[in-house]
């Protein structure tokens, strides 16, 4: 079952992605009792799903090299949906065996960061996919289809939406109903945003879509404000805005998951998720990552909290 | 003549206030030189209204005692409005003695942060904009009017419409058509926004709105999402996300211009500003500051920027 099924209209399904997208992007190791800590928190926190790790090759990203002993420990419970990325039939057997609820196959949108990014074309990707799709199948394990740089290519500029409907075809054509569409390098916009989602709305009504930003740019939750009226009830985001370049002062990562669960909560959205709890997760991932993230709620607090008149520091306007 | 006079429709005004909101708060004196070199950059690089300095008296706010050197040593060319806060009478002639091209008043929509802020009543506030304004009309001076804590109160919590409307009235009825809704300690949404904006838009039609958002939890380019879709055609914002406490390390103040800017131009809109210039100005003020502001696309430069293939860093998903 989709964690989407059976919810009202006003509920929308907040994916976070940073103990994969942003932990593989922390040069120290983060030791795995932290990670599995980390992760039960957030399901604490009442956060229903979780790209909770990598099944790619530990050689290429040592940071999620303990996938499966991370996926062994969580604290699963019902409604909770731990997925996780499979590059090929090695990763799939490997996810399979730690019983993730969803698997994860990615291609990019655009031919130059496929190779980056994966060493080999998009078509050669797609039938890594089309090769252990079986292997999920025999295990009963949902598949989701992420696109990367479905908003631009860093390489090549601007992707149109056929280079999305590209992709988008192969894994209808393989049964796959979800789809994510991957912000790789905070190229969204809201235009760019509409046009890629009409485009695959128009060709699949039924697709289920999330949309995966990053903060680059500044302009993330711009961006989400345009999916929600697109009516998309689905978005990808980190804990403490995790990702990016830690080298990089003030280069963020993907969108932050306090401030996106804020922003929901204020238009009015449900999303199942305590945003204080969620604040002290930020917090603690922090003290993980040894530096402050980019994460603007878990310092600033809920909106109505009330100053006492006796910390007043004059502004003037 | 207002700048958004015979603009076209897709034209937004961005109006510069960093040099005011953003200087203020830096603990160190910002040399005067240093400070005009600033402003005739954000000119330059085609900025056409700037909320150059502040008009409160140097003992109240000391970082920008020199508001006469400034205003007499800027570059001043047509079509570029310099505005600067003015508290009183006092400050009413000395902001005309600086030649301003309009001043504004303020007051806060709240009665505890208006004393804090102020040390008066909002009545008391209201009398000194009364007191001040046949100054600005002697001079022939256009005067804006600016609500603090339009979108809530740290002190009080939510603050309603009928707050906004009882200072909106004082200002019609004296004359003052402009109007700046501030969000002093960042606690607009796009709900509270949209209820703002309705109310006064509702009983004054003719009303020129102008938002100034603080991203204190992350939201406010969202904010300006609803801003532009209920019409309004001019955002506050300060280059480099200037303001807030230097000393609350990611604790943000005003939503950042090139940001605004960035968001602005690829939805289409007009600011005539010169996106690159700008964030070279943001770069430059964040030396003068001496820390990494918050500023997002100044680092991550234009969208369609070309990395060169051989600087891959392989990130896979």
């Amino acid at each position: 079952m989709h964690p989407l099924d059976n919810q009202s209209e006003r509920f929308v399904l907040v994916t976070e992605s940073g103990t994969r997208d942003g932990f593989q992007s922390e040069k120290a190791f983060i030791p795995t009792e932290t990670k599995i800590a980390v992760i039960n928190a957030m399901i604490d926190a009442g956060v229903r799903s979780i790209e909770s790790t990598s099944f790619v090759s530990p050689r290429a990203i040592p940071q999620l090299a303990d996938a499966s002993e991370v996926l062994a420990q969580i604290d699963r419970r019902p409604g909770v949906r731990l997925t996780a990325l499979v590059p090929n039939a090695r990763g799939a057997e490997r996810a399979a065996a730690a019983q993730v609820d969803a698997m994860i196959c990615f291609v990019s949108a655009s031919e130059s960061h496929c190779q980056a990014n994966l060493n080999k074309s998009i078509d050669a990707a797609l039938a890594d996919v089309a090769e252990f799709l079986p292997i999920a199948q025999r295990y009963g394990i949902t598949v989701r289809g992420a696109i990367a740089t479905a908003f631009g290519c860093p390489f090549e500029g601007e992707v149109g939406p056929d280079a999305l409907l590209r992709v988008a075809d192969f894994y209808q054509e393989h049964g796959i109903n979800e789809l994510t569409l991957g912000d790789t390098t905070g190229m969204a916009t809201p235009p760019v945003v509409e046009r890629a989602v009409s485009a695959l709305l128009g060709r699949f009504p039924d697709l289920r879509i999330a949309l995966h930003f990053h903060n680059t740019r500044g302009v993330g939750l711009a961006c989400v404000m345009t999916g929600l009226q697109l009516g998309i009830r689905e978005y990808e985001a980190a804990i403490g805005g995790l990702g990016g370049c830690p080298f990089a002062p003030g280069a963020t990562g993907n969108i932050c998951t306090e401030d996106l669960v804020y922003l929901l909560h204020e238009c009015g959205y449900e999303t199942g998720i305590d945003l204080d709890k969620l604040c002290e997760v930020a917090r603690q991932v922090e003290q993980v990552v040894g530096r402050p993230l980019p994460g603007q709620v878990m310092r600033a607090g809920p909106r109505l909290k009330r100053t006492p008149l006796d910390q007043v520091r004059r502004a003037v306007g």
